[in-house]
């Protein structure tokens, strides 16, 4: 049998496992609903960035961490000791990435609404890069900056007008989008030439993110043609050679047998040849390279497990399976009806002759997990279901709706396991409660 | 100008006023992103309901007001003492609900996935009536009823097959649902009759439900219709006439100026006409009533205040203005596409002159809480922009992503206001990380 990851599979029981070990007993230890992380297989996806980048790109080039996708303080302690820096996205991300011990320096603060709250946070925590987004923003961190008598180097977010064929809501290098300034209106160049006047803000260079879950042959080198061709611009009009690109995030991952398979090593080294051949023929030296993988990450080193409830057979019309959990620890059916494989993990070795919806267990139809999934007949209260490929945007996007408690996150690491976020108690979830 | 609800008006500077208060002076008070939620409203809302209740129908009904539209512990001590029972979806609103002070011999307890640790605490803290969805549930309330030598009163929750022509998310009543045994297929039948045979568990009557935010004028009329026909028929086969019957929730609430006016009160006086004439045809004694009000208590008694950070206008595309939340504090636009009534609550008597897009501050495109929305051109970083009617599953369906806390909810009560609900800080947000 095969599976979308291959940290996932079956042991002599006919009981699925992931990172070699039981779902059945993980689940048995540490209670449903639970999220298991494969610390060595977040290890692994972090060489391949690394690794690809110090083979092709110039030296300071680094891959950064989209802490969006999944935020906690063991995360930073992991992607930090690879040698990854940290795409950060609010104040929050930044308390739990400085308080886990990551070095700030390599640390790029994203967002397009900073407060004034999170410039001085920011800078408190020493930030190394800001990736402004607006003018107002331009203006407030020079005004910060000023005040504390520091220089601040930042980024500028570009949107380079390039859209990635992938769903709406992820897509973010549209010209009409609520980041960045795009090349085409001229506000780019404009926002350029405010920063260059800046006394205490430094242009380190450019950003960009053309999306999400990106499979498309060559999205990023379409996006550093353009990246590049405005830096040259920006040279020949103002002097300024950009001494880094970032070019944001977003390979895609497996989520089903139906998506492609990425070699992303081969991809960063097919970016690499793209922008040099490009360099060249801008005549420009090349810049520093960043990329910012969230998903690709983590994504496939996290599963999540639930306990069936029951087990609804509607003749004529659907069969639902219940489980302990729902949108509340995965939101993602519910906002872009997201595809996941899942299984019965208790009855791996039965047959799966039946389709069923998997839905969660908050008061709202709108609460399933996946439809028509293929699951055995004999299917009861009491079995585990799992949900592959959940490592990335569940988490970190988990509620309490329903005051459903959040699940613990457990790292699978060479055969043993550990907590790395505690399960919530009733007492956490109605903490603020006066 | 007109709002849509009465609580909203502007004051002598021109700036938005919720509950009689200058939302100014209380975003400088409090901070934002802010939750308030006008206390003397909600109650008006019981009463709405409370009265039309006892004019309308036999002694012993009872409006409960669901918990999953906005649960915490202050909501509740309201509700109780407008003598309101309340429906409760889960362990965590058990627990909220119940160090409240809530009488919980008038709680409902839903969910069509209580496992078995739910069903302990809920007996535990003496929930007066299960809601049990499945046959599964009933014999595991059977079985802990037993084993404590107790008798737990349940209702059934049926799918009456009606389509009441909302959202697909928020409707429920249809046979193909998660929730609940339908009368078509004649499992409702297998339901009773398995439940009149345990011994521990009294069979107090029925529950449908079949949507939320219902405007059509006979939803309720017709559900009723098919379920009082549904007790009278299992009166006839198994002698058992239901005592409870419950509707379940959902009146809808205005949320933008096109949504009609519903008058309640009335509303209800027809339902209860017509079960009464139902029951005289099908001659049978008219049951105890209850009905599960969330929204429609609590929506238009909430407002969110934001800051506006950047204001970006993109020539020949939409403009932008980005707020200091987003879909971490409502993610019904991210969901559901859900409309609102927005403005710029400090400027209120300039021409709104240009359309805005209101995007959040998540680093997620799909992050925006409305679209063409009229504002003045001279809105500006620092503006506070106020969201009506965002006291139902706002707060509840807040999660913490991008590691965003979340906000205050602050009650204003007879001109004065008072924090119901604290403001979350980083050391909650990353209080379970180890």
């Amino acid at each position: 049998m095969a599976f979308v990851c291959e940290n996932i599979s079956v042991n002599e029981e006919g009981v699925l496992t992931f990172a070699g070990q039981s779902t059945e007993e993980l689940a048995r230890q540490y209670g449903t609903p639970l999220y298991l992380m494969d610390e060595d297989r977040i290890r692994q996806n972090c060489r391949t960035y690394v690794n690809a980048f110090s083979e092709h790109f110039p030296e300071g080039s680094m891959p950064l961490f989209a802490g969006k996708a999944c935020c906690f303080k063991q995360i930073y302690r992991i992607i930090s000791s690879e040698n990854m820096g940290c795409d950060v996205v609010s104040s929050g991300e930044i308390f739990t990435a400085s308080e886990a011990g990551m070095d700030m320096e390599k640390a790029f603060f994203h967002g397009n609404n900073k407060t004034d709250a999170d410039i001085k946070f920011a800078m408190d925590r020493g930030v190394g890069y800001f990736v402004a987004d607006n003018e107002e923003e331009i203006l407030a961190i020079e005004a910060e900056a000023a005040a504390r008598g520091i220089v601040q180097k930042v980024l500028l977010r570009i949107t380079p007008g390039i859209d990635p064929h992938t769903y709406e809501a992820v897509s973010t290098g549209k010209v009409d989008s609520k980041f960045g300034q795009a090349i085409a209106t001229g506000q780019a160049e404009e926002i350029t030439a405010l920063t260059l006047r800046q006394e205490h803000v430094e242009l380190a260079g450019f950003h960009c993110h053309v999306g999400s879950q990106v499979f498309a042959e060559d999205v990023f080198e379409r996006a550093s043609d353009v990246m590049l061709e405005f830096i040259a611009d920006m040279n020949a009009k103002f002097g300024y050679m950009a001494g880094c690109l970032n070019l944001g995030g977003g390979y895609g991952v497996r989520y089903v047998d139906s998506d492609p398979y990425l070699y992303i090593a081969e991809k960063i080294g097919s970016v690499a040849g793209a922008i040099k051949r490009k360099c060249e023929s801008l005549d420009i030296p090349v810049p520093v390279i960043c990329m910012e993988p969230g998903r690709s990450i983590v994504a496939d080193a996290g599963m999540t497990l639930y306990t069936a409830g029951s087990v609804k057979k509607i003749p004529g019309y659907k069969n639902y399976v219940s489980v302990d959990g729902g949108m509340t620890d995965n939101p993602r059916y519910a906002l872009y009806k997201s595809s996941y494989s899942c299984y019965n993990a208790s009855r791996m070795n039965e047959e799966a002759d039946m389709e069923v919806t998997i839905g969660g267990r908050c008061c709202e139809s709108g609460d399933l997990i996946q439809l028509d999934v293929p699951m055995p007949s004999s299917t009861e209260r009491g079995d585990i279901i799992a949900v592959c490929t959940t490592g990335a945007y569940n988490y970190s996007m988990s509620s309490n709706y329903n005051r459903i408690p959040r699940p613990a996150v457990v790292m699978l690491k060479s055969g043993s396991s550990y907590v790395a976020v505690r399960r919530e108690t009733f007492e956490d979830v109605a903490a603020q409660d006066i």
